[in-house]
């Protein structure tokens, strides 16, 4: 490791990301429905922390803001961990300025609009709950459109149809450069049980310049091309 | 090991349990909202595992049915890995007769009576979606009150509050022998987080025979204390 830190020191073209402050997000949100019980997204937060070691590789300041994941800190990475989607827009708003914002957490749209601070109980005769759902802080919207928006703001949708025209939507409401789009359905045929939680992903990016779609490869391996993307986009 | 297992032959008071059948429930049941959003308990799996593992010490054999959790499979035990309540219900229906049914799993008690199949999108003008929900099926009070019921029945309580008047109904309304009860509030003072997710608990055993409260302690060691305290139920 020093080795190749003396190294990477000396060869300036290995670290293009040197000097650059990178806010991302990854992992899922978890809201609280009672002290017990909450609304998840899946995800496991590897295909963001493999992203954020790979800018880090690339000499890159990362912050890396993530949910309620079991895998470790990426090394090289700076890390906050937060819980809910209102916790990760603070974060994330505490560590603007930045050269670039990298939002690839699978945020929770809705949470419930009322917590209960007591187990909520099941009772004989009485009407079952119905959880009563607010719209969460849009994040990678808000910094999107933010009085202190990074130069560069790239976005992340997992979508289970319409992957693509979904994604175009989205770059142009949430106001980011570019959107990486994967198809998380269980017919995606990727891996034996799929993009989430999986070690493959296949992803499409999306930006004003058209879409360009990168071949199915490991997380690690696809965290390797987007990091080289983003640096070509932060130096040209 | 091979040691153990020899002197564990020899020595058949180390093995009470030798030709028992214990099925168990350990973990969190995930109840899907759409393909990337669940509802979800908080639970670890860590102490319904430690009993499981002890249980097996003592000889008997255990089939022990997980949610979600990432912890490994307890040794010893025969593991079976679901996802959902109903899941649940059908797998220790499915391993049924047994000597003893323990349930340590935080099951949720209510999921979504209208599943989407595709991702739910947050729309502009469009009103935040609510959920509906509908009660799971109560896997203790199945078991407890089933045509093949296991001579032996306990049950597991997280409460929040009113934590022994709370467990002193269920042991009725449920029909378990024991409700193992404990107090996973913040308030708790257990652990630097709380019970949930810690490695350290303090329980309350609720039977017909009164109260008994056991000193804070390691899951681990909750663990071989309960084994045993069972080992002696279904011995005498």
């Amino acid at each position: 490791e020093i080795v190749a830190a003396i190294e990477a020191l000396l060869n300036p073209k290995d670290q293009p990301l040197a000097g650059k402050r990178i806010v991302m997000t990854s992992g899922p949100t978890h809201e609280p429905i009672d002290p017990v019980r909450y609304i998840a997204n899946r995800s496991s937060g590897k295909q963001g922390h493999a992203l954020a070691a790979a800018l880090a590789a690339l000499g890159a300041d990362v912050h890396l803001v993530s949910g309620p994941v079991t895998i470790p800190d990426p090394a090289g990475v700076t890390t906050y961990h937060v819980e809910t989607a209102r916790e990760m827009l603070a974060q994330v708003e505490g560590l603007l300025p930045a050269d670039a914002g990298i939002f690839v957490a699978a945020v929770a749209d809705w949470r419930t609009d009322n917590e209960a601070s007591q187990k909520m109980k099941k009772e004989k005769g009485k009407p079952v709950p119905s959880l009563s759902l607010v719209e969460n802080p849009d994040i990678l919207a808000t910094i999107g459109h933010h009085a202190q928006r990074p130069g560069l703001v790239v976005g992340f949708a997992a979508e289970t149809n319409d992957v693509i025209d979904n994604a175009k939507g989205k770059l142009v409401r949430k106001g980011a450069d570019m959107i990486v789009a994967n198809d998380v359905s269980h017919g995606s045929g990727i891996g034996p049980s799929g993009v989430m939680g999986g070690d493959r992903n296949r992803v499409h990016l999306v930006s004003a310049d058209g879409v360009e779609s990168l071949d199915e490869a490991s997380k690690d391996e696809i965290a390797r091309q987007l990091a080289a993307k983003i640096a070509e986009a932060l130096t040209r």
